[in-house]
């Protein structure tokens, strides 16, 4: 099942994406027809709500069931948000988590042997299709990188590498646009990758039920149809059940809590001369068994 | 005016300090017996009414003109929290932001160029006089950092430096408690700087208007009533209006939004050999028009 939000006639909705792939379900608009209260967001349902997936399927069936079509809306006539369009706490991101990566963004030396985490700010967040800002004014090395994320599912704390993956609800993609020359400046990385509009979010969240095994998704980055990014999450240094529990140890995870999970070789800043973003740029991130999110810089 | 979040009776409450220093007004009991509607919490005060500041001062005044003591508590028969218990991002925290310290963790070459920012989780929060966790399971090296923190309390991007102090809701005092160990191993400072209780706030949010330069404030730690850290924000390498405006370059700033501004030297790492807290240990901070933020490890 696929997650997602957006807007209608300027309305704030969320929904989940029908069979076709190309509709998606307006729940708000069902559970009032059926005369049901569900939570008002994506977030507050995984929040609040353990039978949040079990309550969303039972719906769209009923809408199926009953024909209540005029709740199905194309894809192509809404306009996309992040599934979360406003993270309760900063996007945690890891850093370095492909071998690759480490090397192109400097030497062997450079490949971590503890986790490196840094954060996005929630005003970073913007949808599937929205312009991302180029902020020339304030950088010169706009560059890209596409990851997988996880969204937490229920709280924990010094959570087992064995339990790790019944805390996610599911995944999502993210591009973690970063200003390489404020990321080297500012040494902390916060500030080079907290700029407005610099985390690109979805298209939806898919349910964990629906992803085996989150290290063996391939996963591509084209940057105005070429491809940059080639790789598959079976590269982690630090697998998904690593990543969830070590940072769990002593800090608490909570449902709705963003994890993004690094990137693969092939960034921008990579390339000799580096390929930078520049206006008019297109970005299109694929993962397996998730979709494709798409944006362009502005 | 001190705006400050407690319990009282299990109950969570926000308030005003009295002219005594000793009690504080229950402005929720207040406004209900003024028939006034008000903010539920401070940080929903700070984000959605810049009549905030105004109408607390007139709802205080109709308490004491009326004789209204039922809503006035000894501080000593409530339970603090921090005056933001859950704010709606990460602290952002700025490192090495006093000379002596930078060197005290290194050397000269650690002095910044450029401001470094890193952020806590919002799970780190907690208040004045609550215990914080030794966490002895995961570090060797828990470490106080004694800072003065500013509240956000306007919307803004690219502040120029000579209007940031216009965007300052009002001060307090954190304790930027840290794990060493994690801090340096994991390269980023999130995970080191992240762990549950590790962010004492408080006691209060002083007003913007009763601090007339928060470049000029002494501030001091005491560990077991010895003083550790004792210096002035004067030694900013980067003051406060640097900072509002650097972050907001390209990046909004929110009503509510906490920063923390660095400490100074004396930090427990930076003695030889090192003086790291142990359970039991007393942190004490004080700033100059602020006040005093006391914690116990436990």
């Amino acid at each position: 099942m696929k997650f997602m939000s957006f807007k209608l006639e300027d309305v704030e909705k969320y929904g989940v994406v029908d069979n076709s792939g190309e509709k998606v379900w307006d729940v708000l608009g069902l559970a009032e027809a059926a005369g049901k209260e569900i939570p008002a967001t994506i977030l507050a349902g995984i929040e609040n709500d353990n039978q949040f997936y079990e309550n969303m399927r039972e719906l769209v069936e009923w809408g199926e069931q009953n024909g209540k079509d005029e709740y199905l809306h194309l894809l192509e006539k809404i306009t996309w948000l992040a599934p979360i369009p406003r993270p309760r706490k900063n996007i945690m991101c890891v850093g370095k988590n492909y071998r690759d990566h480490a090397i192109e963004m400097g030497s062997a030396a450079d490949i971590p042997e503890h986790i490196i985490v840094f954060t996005k700010a929630p005003t970073t967040v913007t949808g599937h299709e929205a312009p991302v800002e180029a902020h020339v004014d304030i950088t010169n090395e706009l560059d890209y990188e596409g990851e997988l994320a996880l969204i937490i599912g229920k709280k924990g704390r010094d959570i087992p590498e064995q339990e790790a993956l019944d805390y996610v609800f599911g995944y999502t993609i993210i591009n973690d646009v970063t200003a390489r020359d404020l990321q080297k400046n500012h040494k902390q990385f916060f500030i080079g990758k907290s700029l407005d509009t610099s985390c690109p979010m979805g298209p939806w969240i898919v349910h964990h039920s629906e992803i085996d095994n989150p290290n063996a998704l391939a996963i591509q980055t084209k940057v105005n149809g070429e491809v940059r990014q080639d790789s598959n999450t079976k590269h982690f240094i630090f697998p998904t059940e690593v990543i969830i529990s070590t940072l769990s140890q002593g800090m608490t995870l909570e449902p709705g809590d963003i994890i993004a999970t690094g990137t693969p070789a092939g960034v921008g800043k990579g390339f000799k001369p580096p390929r930078l973003l520049k206006s008019g740029d297109q970005i299109e991130i694929s993962i397996e068994g998730i979709g494709k999110l798409h944006n362009t810089v502005n």
